[in-house]
């Protein structure tokens, strides 16, 4: 028999209602830039279903994934499954998207580098079709 | 009934031998500083006992506790408990070291800055007299 217990690391925080995500996205702040360290890092908690819009960094972020499974798509390339344990290094200036699949949670420290005041961009929504398909490969 | 279950995020790696570590510490690398990432990851297990060396980091570091309960005291000052889910923001150039306890195992995510090339200059060992002082804070 298997027990399954709740073993997250960290509260999950509040609800994203910036509309940078879609569905079901919570914050955890975990430290603000300051100055020894260049980057802001939170933990971030997808339901399934939640993701982030599409965005890029101006100086790159680390994900540590520490709960469930989801994906990680770069523009123009296939969605990768990523999953506890991971680490994923997005390089600066790429587009990108991450969050949860259709039917499980994902849980990630987000590591976000700063050039100068700016550590993101948002642009527009992954939209249920490229999600759906995402979930598909 | 409370079932334990071993749930590390990340393998606990190869046991350090570095002559900076006391007891039984292991080091899993996680990301390389490179050019988005002014930083390097590990994660680090400390069995019961285990702890670093005194030493300090030029442009500072930050523990995320991922499991476990330990300790972590700077000089001149009482020993602090850490656990899961704490984030220990570790000013420059301040003499420190983190551990286990005596009887509790800890295993934090260290986010290492570099000052240049540099981001840790080792120091003297605690001693078992320093260690067993901290336990019974």
């Amino acid at each position: 028999m298997t027990t399954q217990t709740e073993n997250s690391i960290f509260p999950k925080g509040d609800k994203l209602e910036n509309g940078y995500f879609t569905g079901d996205a919570f914050l955890k702040p975990l430290l603000a830039k300051d100055k020894s360290n260049e980057f802001a890092m939170g933990s971030v908690t997808f339901e399934p279903g939640a993701r982030t819009n599409w965005h890029t960094h101006p100086k790159g972020q680390v994900l540590i994934i520490t709960e469930g499974e989801g994906l990680y798509q770069e523009k123009g390339k296939p969605a990768q499954p990523i999953k506890k344990g991971d680490v994923v290094n997005i390089p600066e200036n790429t587009e990108h998207w991450h969050g949860a699949t259709t039917d499980t949670k994902m849980v990630h420290i987000a590591i976000t580098n700063f050039k100068g005041e700016e550590n993101v961009i948002w642009l527009a929504p992954v939209t249920d079709e490229q999600f759906t398909s995402a979930n598909k490969n």
